[in-house]
């Protein structure tokens, strides 16, 4: 079944990238789909040990919005995990419906090293595997869409790859002795066939990946993605988004403008810090491309060694209305090893977090030692959004500046390094980006009745927002506030700053 | 300050009785009155090793109703708890509004500890409880109630403790190493006097409780715990409740009772295996309270005994309305180690739960090996009231059975014992019951328009319950159906059955 895998199966430098750039315009539009029909999406990466897991996986999410998916990479179980029965912390990283889960190694992979090793009888280990697809099949019942993908290299290659690896520095060396699956003896090929079989069922079957070529391996992940999110749409009965086409352009009409929701331009609140920002600041798109790569493999560095010291670092977004938010982060992680970081987006709290102080889904979304916490909006929302719509009372929002700087100086105190941004834009600017979005096909979903009713209370904001900067930028956790009328220019400056704190955390 | 507690003081047998038992009506009420008003409690027990906290918090929590609390007892942190601030696990289990958290060792512990051992310095030990203070300030500010007992013996008292639990067999050994304070050196004292006097403040005041005396220890805790729930209501101007008193009861009329909504008795689906229970069972007062505590005692040794053994206990408590499960549920769990089980309410999902598969909130749920996980209703609201009230598809509920079957044998292939727990009344003695609450001024907030409801739905629900008992009964995790027209014979069915399934997992 593996062996008659193409593993010589090639691709010109050129078909790739085309297939490629094409296939990751589909997956961002596909994701967004599937966020909007709530299709919960779960990604399993299995395969031999050295076969590019990782590799695959940060490809792919390249392309995606952070915002919308985490990668877990479970390796031996915590305690507590071990406490309870093997799926237990499967089932507990489970995508909610609209959001996806990826997962570098699985439910399969532990029995798969414990029949090898002897650990499990061919019962038992019949029997987790029959778990594991029932709880699939019961996934998928339910609405999710999974796929299942088996990276398969040559014995020789992965001797190779392995070698490689051992000698390499930095990020490689994580997996270095991390149990993965070696093709030590004949009986493992065997072994593995066995489960591939009984484990691939219509909901989810495997989907067997010839992996020694990284541009064959990368573009068939991406393409088999691709078509379940499109089988997914189809059984439901929504049309599958596609890129627009010039013809399909020529139909679209932009719908009437908003009127602007802003009189006049707001007079700054006195000794404001947004009063000494430099707007007019710019980058072209050259010096912007090589500036945002350097700035990103230096970050990327620090994210191994950060790992490598289990260094926390928390991330702190906010900023005004299409400020450049949602492309800020993506410039951030896009390069990042993505069993490291985790994006949080922050709405109105619900359920057990309604009911608890303001602060607590923050603590239970901090990122553990060694990962990043990278927050979508935050614990600012108390002195911005629920001061300025009046969801706390003043009382509340006023004694919130002190907790929040207890906070991070609890954070802080713990080792965590910290970096908050405000994005700051001029309203002529959001204006401007306002009036963009509702001419665009592509980009009027992003616009609504409720960013205009935001916009009339830019005055109110302003005044939030800087005394926010005032009480809340201390020596422990200080803002950086990012001129943002520029997109090329902010996001350099987001990835520059965030490796700068971070840098001066480990001391470099 | 602690050597001036008077360790000497006692209280005559029948003083306390009085006392307790009049505390322990009184706490029910007051819990009540604090989950209405949506206020969550914290209660912290601190103190030197073999003080009794653990009786202090068995007793205090005999009067409280098991779905309304947790207990925990944090011990050394996991290696999840270890990559994040040391407030993170306890952030983790704050209590949402109305609920309550008892904690077995808090925030000071460690601290302490360490300082004791010179692994903090002063300065670094002055920080922690700083922000254990100021974690608990905010807790504060945000309307929950903080009681922390320091509970104090002499040196020589504890001395004669330590040793006579090394000697002692069963539970009090579960403490042996694990840890607690001892009073070895005089420097010991002074630390912890400090540690007392500088995080003792107005929002959160530690109680001194001379320990030595079993009854003065417990009605201190319970009396303190009264004062604070009291001032919590006064604070927001809700009346107290108090005991109904004959005067009381003299102006309270019961409002118009409801129609009955059921018109006749429901036949039985055909082989329904509700038609085998035999209602007319009955105990006397005696005899039940006898056989009640032989059972509950038990059911401690093997609670004990699993924890040693770590297997975990699933138990499901379903019925009809008013069929006793808020009763039986207090009996099962009234003699047992509060640090060893927890009851888990099942409501409507919201939140994280409403946005997964049915089944993901009850893995979260799951206990861990070896303790008790007490679910007051469960899983089969699926094939019940989302069957009968049409909140899911047929095709869900029909597919519900397999899933649920599914779900327990891997729960008993991981090694956990499983109870399920049908408590039957007939339609009768359901309306004669809902009549009861409506006439008593105590009950009469246990009856809604919403149960009404139901009983119009009995034939409806019958069919499904039959059904349920039917497709779900399995050799690994058969129903027990208890008999319930009678209360005191189901309560004893009810923890009798436990202790004989876990004894018989146990090898009992």
């Amino acid at each position: 079944m593996l062996e008659t895998l193409d593993l010589g199966l090639k691709l010109s430098k050129s078909d790739y990238k085309a297939a490629i750039d094409r296939a990751g315009i589909e997956l961002g539009l596909l994701q967004r789909a599937l966020r909007e029909a709530g299709i919960p999406v779960t990604l399993v990466f299995e395969g031999w040990a050295g076969a590019g897991k990782g590799d695959a996986i940060a490809t792919l999410v390249e392309t995606l919005d952070p915002r919308g998916f985490r990668v877990f990479a479970p390796r031996r179980p915590s305690e507590e995990e071990a406490l309870r029965p093997a799926l237990w912390r499967f089932w507990h990283r489970l995508p909610a419906r609209g959001a996806i889960s990826i997962f570098d190694r699985s439910w399969y992979h532990d029995p798969t090293i414990a029949r090898l090793e002897g650990d499990l009888d061919r019962r038992a280990w019949g029997r987790a595997v029959d778990e594991a697809t029932a709880f699939e099949r019961e996934l998928v019942d339910d609405g999710m869409v999974i796929v299942k993908f088996w990276l398969h290299v040559s014995r020789k290659e992965q001797r190779r790859r392995l070698a490689a690896r051992e000698a390499a520095p930095g990020f490689e060396g994580r997996a270095r002795d991390d149990g993965g699956l070696r093709r030590k003896h004949r009986k493992t090929l065997a072994l593995v066939e066995e489960m591939l079989s009984i484990s691939s069922h219509r909901q989810a079957p495997w989907v067997l990946v010839a992996a020694e070529d990284d541009r064959v391996r990368r573009l068939k992940v991406a393409s088999e993605t691709i078509a379940a999110m499109k089988r997914a749409l189809s059984a439901r009965g929504i049309a599958h988004p596609t890129p627009l086409t010039p013809e399909k352009l020529e139909g679209w009409k932009p719908p009437r403008p908003h009127a602007d929701t802003l009189e006049k331009t707001p007079a700054l609140p006195r000794r404001s810090p947004l009063a000494r920002v430099d707007l007019s600041r710019t980058l072209s798109r050259e010096r912007y491309s090589k500036a945002l790569r350097t700035a990103q493999d230096e970050l990327r560095e620090l994210e191994f060694l950060s790992f490598e010291r289990r260094i926390p670092l928390v991330v702190v977004f906010e900023g005004w209305d299409a400020a450049g938010k949602g492309g800020a982060i993506k410039r951030l992680t896009e390069h990042l090893d993505p069993r490291g970081y985790a994006v949080v987006p922050i709405a109105k709290p619900e359920g057990d977090a309604a009911a608890r102080h303001y602060l607590w889904r923050f603590w239970e979304g901090l990122p553990k030692a060694g990962h990043f916490g990278i927050f979508d909006r935050s614990w600012y929302g108390r002195v911005l959004v629920e001061r300025v719509e009046g969801f706390c009372t003043e009382a509340e929002w006023r004694r919130a500046y002190g907790e929040i700087n207890a906070f991070e100086k609890t954070l802080r105190e713990s080792g965590c390094a910290i970096v908050k941004l405000w994005l700051h834009v001029d309203p002529d600017e959001q204006l401007r980006r306002f009036r963009e979005r509702e001419a665009s096909p592509v980009k009027s979903y992003k616009i609504g009745d409720e960013d205009w009713r935001n916009r009339a209370k830019w005055p109110q904001y302003l005044r939030a927002v800087s005394e926010m900067l005032q009480r809340t930028s201390t020596a422990h956790a200080p803002w950086t506030i990012v001129p943002a009328n520029d997109k090329l220019h902010a996001r350099v400056t987001v990835v520059k700053t965030v490796a700068r704190v971070l840098g001066r955390r480990l001391g470099r």
